[in-house]
């Protein structure tokens, strides 16, 4: 950390700076220009971030210089890591194909819908059965009747299966349904439940939150491997922006950034980025080439009479053209959908 | 809500998307021009937010013409909601002033920081026992302990005291000890939190998200007021932008435009909003003016040696300067700090 | 400037950015802690700024410390800039009240808003002839004539007349009618033509851009100042975010941030910044108690059909009522509307 | 267009803005529900888009649903708009390689770089002349004599040449030594000059503003055909965010939107978009597997000496292994960088 003084600041308030170091158990390094003093702070990281020196009188700045986090780090741990569940893989050569519908509605759809996925060669299934809506009076999903469902059509096809966990309170009993649990955007900077995840062993797929930085991204996920889960993956769902002709902006270069700075599986989601259906294949196709391990994507067998997202949804015909696409695009790399098989 | 069609949409596009709102029970009303049909939807506000035509061939656009929210609404209730805590009064001509340090430390300190606050005119205490941090090395709170603290300091000055509920879980442990139950701005969407606390008969401060519009934050007192608990304020807090010289933006306009679409009160967070002192008055006094009902300032005995928020907290003798000039802004339109007394 | 290494940055990527430094004639001041380096860099402010350094090697990050601008900066310049046109003053305790419509339209419009807004209170008079439209296909202003119309009205009420430069090859001939020559938002980073309003010596009313930081404002305007024109209004007229309600988001922090960063005036547009007329009186209420020295505002005789922003034009009425509610408020801490009399 | 009334407006107010549509030549189709009036206007798009009701009693708001441009739209022109510059093509089937260095600094780095550019496959070159900067202290570029090089360069290695026109009245001269003409993206809705532009009959390369929505290119782009340019290239640059870490965001989802809505050519510019040299490879081919019809990058033979963009700017050799890897993403769906032999 660097603390940038005022220009002229005066030799007492350096000194008062020092001395607030030094109590906090940190050493100052100073260096001093004609007009600027920067003090150089070295200390452990819990201390030195623990230190809010910007408010003290004659402090200009101050500069964090440190990463805020270290579990999730490429520092840390260098090579990609990689997730397995059930008979799927994702991380570093291996891909994820997590498809399914936004929520599920009934034995008939979930058992459709799951079959499609996977003869396309889709290698996950998704489902809601808590969704999280803006309005009150929207749809807010089955319940455990809908994870039943769900863990129905995953043991069906042979699929592992994803779904969000809504409440802190529901962890556990999601946990028995699910393979994958997810925390939804709105989620991201839920700590509790951040807290409650990383105690549990099994896989996360953490999505970007609307208005979250990569570094807070990083720094979320940091609570679960803190809490000592390793099987998390990041996933870029769209920022919000004054943009509307999309419902969210997609911001591939986190995920080309994100490739970069840490070693866990990225995922995006071009379906609630873009909430428009003709752009999910294309923008499937770029997050792939950008570097995306994984895409999750919204497919439903009637997408008019969805009970939510239909407007996103690809059909199982769309979502099978779709899939024909992306094969040449892995193979630019020497990748493949993960199978342990 | 209307359904616009695509120019030159088929006769065939327009008679699917009628069938599909009357299998729905809702009615269809045409206007159509040389070129564009516009499809009237006229149903239950229930049915009518359910339908998802987006999709459907032909649709250009669907646009919602109805309010997502109701119970909240200056159309529901045109008079003001006044909102009585102990002996304290928010809404209409009483405003309100909520002071205190972000987060409980000590006895000592909280003590001394409730009668600063108390003597300087504040007319609620704030104080945080659970802290959302961003890292998961920084200091999250003190629980139940710093509630015990908070409380005592409330009591012994005689001042309602407001502190969040950061994990659904505590929701009533939090109920026993605090008279204002608040709702972060990373919880604003936290649906299953506001189910929970709208059905309590506590108080509620509800906190505007960093990415949410106008209409979200409406629609998330709606959760509340649908739940039965009509005491809800709002609270701007600032937004998330492209600037980065203040912490968030503070979105005034915002403050007066809730003032004209619901009856709840409305309080302004500038400590949170700049993350600068300097900034903090001058926009508690612009908010007073832009019509909020009241103000949430951080104050602390001991900014340099706060746990959390020291560089935007004001020290005691900052804050009764600043209440000072607001009471000429109350008085100009004849309002006054709610006291019951 | 520091140029912070990453961690174990190697010995000869730390001497390649030294020598790099000495290269171009500046100083570097080394301190190491065990994994980081920062490298301090002291030198003259042209040449360390066009020093970009983050692509070498080893190169984590280059933190700017120097303040960007000079000329306009409190540190260049302790005490208010006050500006003086025609009877009207502005900057300091003089406050300014910049009013009349959109663009000019006729003879009959322009002289029934200026004697309104004279009657009123105004002391400066506003009105388009340059208009910039996003369509090509809406009214572009009435050019010449419009600026004839203007400067007849502004001379028979006697008040000094602002109006927009749209095209650099239009200021001299703007200067000839105009007493105040306006920078729109779209044109902030027109930086050929901050070059030639910098050459003359007319008050130059300079908006924030859209996405403009207010570091770029302050930039901007030392264009203006470093081209010799020290006579330099900012105007705050909201800025994009995602919200929809409101056509742009006021951003009155920076209002109150710009009053301690620089002596230039500072001027809020609340028509522009809402695009709402409800919310224009609040707004310009709350901006002057932010701490802006004036404010602009659109006022139409006949809003109804206005050829551009009548939705958020007040009508005469409704603008002697707004001033009936500033005077106090200008009066809480001694100021007045600008008089050279 | 459609009027919707507020809830239970009155008759008088619904029969206003039906009076002021007839008086304006527009027809009015009312339908109504039991709480809400929808008024439907059919006129002339200019007639329409001049009218603002907004303001208008009992207005709850003006939904537009004729799309504001009409030249640059896919329902004007079906077929892509195909553009030949000297040998080079771009549009449909044939993608460019706009590549150079920021600016254009000697005689021997120009030709340099063109060289280098050429052999690696790029068929357009880049070269600022006219360098808009945030800091009036920064490098302008080198004007007319930057021009001459450029054009020396081109004509060396037999590319076209693209360069920036920062300022209306250097249109002209710039045309003289250019085969297309660069909009910068601060000068997006500098309307005058895309009114110059417009009467040229020089290809134009127009960049999206760094707040502006795509429905604002495409009314920008509109400036220009309505002039009576055809010849026009959109470019995605990045639109600016919360997002700190990427100099911009860049939008992927807007190229393929844009590929939609509008038959002219799409560029991506990874370079500015993300301001970090190793985003700019994997951004340039998710931006080609997006839908983009080229690239634009920025090369420098010596990016730590580069007097702009160094470090972003990738070498010879960087940008050479970036031609490698984009063949065969080209290839995918039969394509190759455009030429006429």
């Amino acid at each position: 950390m660097l603390v940038v003084m005022r220009d002229h600041a005066s030799q007492e308030e350096i000194d008062h700076v020092v001395d607030r170091l030094h109590e906090a158990g940190a050493e100052a390094h100073l260096s001093g220009g004609a007009v600027k003093t920067v003090i150089g702070v070295v200390g452990e990281r819990e201390v030195v971030y623990s230190l809010e020196l910007e408010g003290l009188p004659g402090v200009e700045e101050v500069v964090r210089v440190l990463k805020p986090y270290k579990l999730v780090s490429r520092d840390f741990q260098a090579e990609d890591t990689v997730i397995r569940v059930g008979g799927s893989v994702v991380g570093a050569s291996d891909a994820a194909m997590i498809a399914g519908p936004c929520s599920v509605e009934s034995e008939e759809q979930m058992l459709a819908i799951a079959r499609a996925v996977k003869a396309a060669g889709a290698n996950f299934l998704r489902g809601g059965a808590y969704k999280p809506r803006t309005s009150p009076y929207a749809f807010q999903g089955m319940g455990v009747a809908g994870l039943e469902l769900l863990r129905e059509a995953g043991d069906e096809v042979g699929l592992p299966v994803v779904t969000e966990v809504l409440d802190v309170r529901d962890a556990e009993v999601v946990a028995e349904y699910a393979d994958v649990l997810q925390v939804g955007a709105r989620n991201m900077q839920n700590f509790m439940m951040l807290e409650e995840l990383g105690k549990m062993r099994k896989p996360v797929l953490l999505k970007r939150g609307l208005a979250a930085t990569i570094d807070e991204v990083l720094q979320a996920a940091e609570y679960l491997l803190k809490g000592g889960n390793r099987d998390v993956m990041l996933c870029e769902r769209g920022v919000r922006t004054f943009e509307t002709y999309t419902r969210n902006t997609l911001d591939l270069a986190a995920v080309a950034a994100l490739r970069t700075l840490t070693h866990l599986p990225v995922i995006a989601d071009p379906s609630h980025a873009t909430g428009r259906r003709e752009l999910v294949a294309p923008m499937c196709r770029a997050a792939l080439v950008a570097g995306a391990h994984g895409l999750m994507v919204e497919v439903h067998n009637d997408p008019e009479h969805a009970r939510c997202d239909g407007p996103q949804s690809l059909t199982p015909e769309q979502f099978a053209e779709l899939m024909g696409t992306l094969g040449p695009i892995l193979a630019l790399d020497a990748r493949r959908w993960g199978s342990a098989a």
